[in-house]
């Protein structure tokens, strides 16, 4: 902005205060100097009714949204469920990004509770350090998290059936002949992973199966940490005949782990990966996924946030919406193994 | 928020100019008042000291991004880059999608200008329409204009070097043996899109080589829209021989066509796309692309807008970031011509 109602009030040649009551619109002022006050607003652009107007009702229009990485496909088209949803209320959108650190998160979160929106969308970086977001609501903040739950009552909580998923996306691996399958995610601080994981357990269990320690890992929230696992992975004495990666970016981090060690998807490493993703169906081969309803997700945690906002005050709730899993050819059947064998598995 | 100061004047059994003044900072308001105030504020949970604040300094510390749609994950990366910059300095990232449409972009700058940020950075959605923009820079608004430029003076634009890029893009093309080009893009509102048209159609002029108006495409911004239109120009009567796909979604819109329609990529059809994306190297074939600096981007016009918000009056500029062809699969050598036939078009 720039011009302050200083700069006003001395353009006006009335008091800060006299400036600031016109400009607010409360409190009593001479015709005179509120004609001068507008003049001097008018002359120098200053533009602050909405500041104003926020200090009077309480309101900004803005809804803030903490996710871990704005860069991420994943969280771009959740903000654009959210952003379509709140710009009809005529909000708009903060964005913050956390890098998926708590305390990136709670000074992402201090700095925008503190100044400018009336509610926060959050996708909690930490199942352990949430303190920060404990405080909000026990404010009776408007809050509402998404893609990841807490253990914490009274606030919404929208996500997907992260355990379901992940119990498809394995049993699918399990019913094409594939038995020892790995687990890839990033950091188990993230509640998903936790679930993703879960889900992979019971699947295994089903069957009988055993978790291998060495073909469970976890890094961190980018592709080049994905690659890193996957490579070192896919080094090991034993090779996992099928890799569960439990997000987008895990998944790009196999293909090019695959590709850079030449092992061919799936004649030697069948992928499955939680997360549909534009391209999944341009690769050759085409990529086995979860698909999760992500626009929806954003658009759901904003509709119940504005229904807070606007003093709900029903019991909070947990709402999880449904993944689906989408065969491809990165699932195809296992190749070394015998009908009889596949059978067994099954 | 919530809580207004009506409900803690209410609370604290003062006047509502009572309560603002306090919780403002300026004014005479007696002791004990104030005290009830700051008392019926803090059991409210009321939060209004940023907002007071701006008041007074004309500063709310946040930076507003006007994109064509932050789902894109060009502009998300563009998003992250401005973003990790600002954060450094205390700033928040408001971000708006305009469905690259002048009208909702107006309404955006209205609704971001009149109320909550410091400057914004702008990718216009329309060269033609932005009088709401000439605006923003005759009242001196600090403004950066990102991606895409518009014929307006007093303005900061920080963009790539797109006719050199799409130059590059085409010259490969024909280096490699073709001739029947096709230019495929969003709407021509979008000056990037001009510019790369141009690039296009200076490597045909080098060769002297026709434009033929049936291989000149363009939709709307959207993965559907370029592959309706890929659809359309690969079932022509005479199908070219390689397409240039002018950004990311043309290139998935392009892929998606030919693999329905079952043309080979490089065998029947080459393509290279404008900017690069994470997967291009996973594909089979890996697709040829113009890489351009996006992060960067971002990171260049929130650095030319700080310092506009500090006060910097030198005279705007025009930055060009430079663009990189990377040669993939995608542009192999057209299998078509002979050796004689290539070396005529090099």
């Amino acid at each position: 902005m720039g011009v302050t109602i200083n700069d006003v009030a001395a353009l006006a040649g009335v008091s800060r205060a006299t400036a600031a009551r016109v400009l607010a619109g409360y409190g009593y002022v001479s015709e005179e100097a509120r004609q001068k006050v507008y003049e001097a607003a008018r002359q120098l652009g200053y533009r602050p009714h909405s500041i104003a107007q926020s200090m009077v009702t309480g309101r900004t229009k803005t809804i803030g949204l903490v996710v871990g990485d704005i860069e991420n496909p994943f969280f771009a088209k959740m903000a654009r469920g959210v952003s379509d949803t709140i710009i009809h209320e005529g909000y708009n959108l903060i964005v913050c990004s956390t890098n998926e650190n708590p305390i990136d998160e709670r000074s992402a979160i201090d700095g925008l509770c503190r100044k400018k929106v009336d509610g926060l969308i959050i996708a909690p970086a930490s199942r352990r350090e949430h303190s920060h977001i404990d405080e909000l609501i026990e404010h009776k903040f408007p809050v509402v998290l998404v893609d990841r739950v807490l253990d914490v009552a009274g606030v919404d909580m929208i996500a997907v059936t992260n355990v379901e998923g992940a119990f498809d996306a394995v049993k699918h691996l399990l019913e094409r002949g594939y038995r020892e399958i790995a687990f890839l995610s990033d950091s188990f601080e993230i509640s998903s992973n936790v679930e993703r994981f879960e889900g992979y357990k019971r699947a295994l269990a089903e069957k009988g199966l055993p978790i291998r320690e060495d073909y469970i890992r976890t890094g961190s929230y980018t592709v080049e940490a994905g690659y890193r696992e996957a490579v070192s992975l896919l080094s090991g004495t034993v090779r996992p005949e099928a890799v569960f990666a439990a997000n987008n970016f895990m998944t790009i981090g196999v293909l090019r782990a695959a590709k850079d060690m030449h092992i061919a998807i799936p004649g030697q490493l069948a992928l499955v990966g939680f997360d549909e993703m534009d391209w999944l169906e341009l690769v050759s081969p085409t990529i086995t996924a979860i698909a999760q309803p992500v626009y929806e997700l954003g658009q759901v945690a904003a509709q119940r946030l504005l229904r807070r906002i606007a003093g709900d005050m029903t019991r909070p709730e947990v709402i999880r919406l449904s993944t689906r899993l989408i065969p491809r050819e990165s699932s195809g059947v296992n190749p070394v193994r015998t009908e009889e064998e596949i059978d067994e598995v099954r």
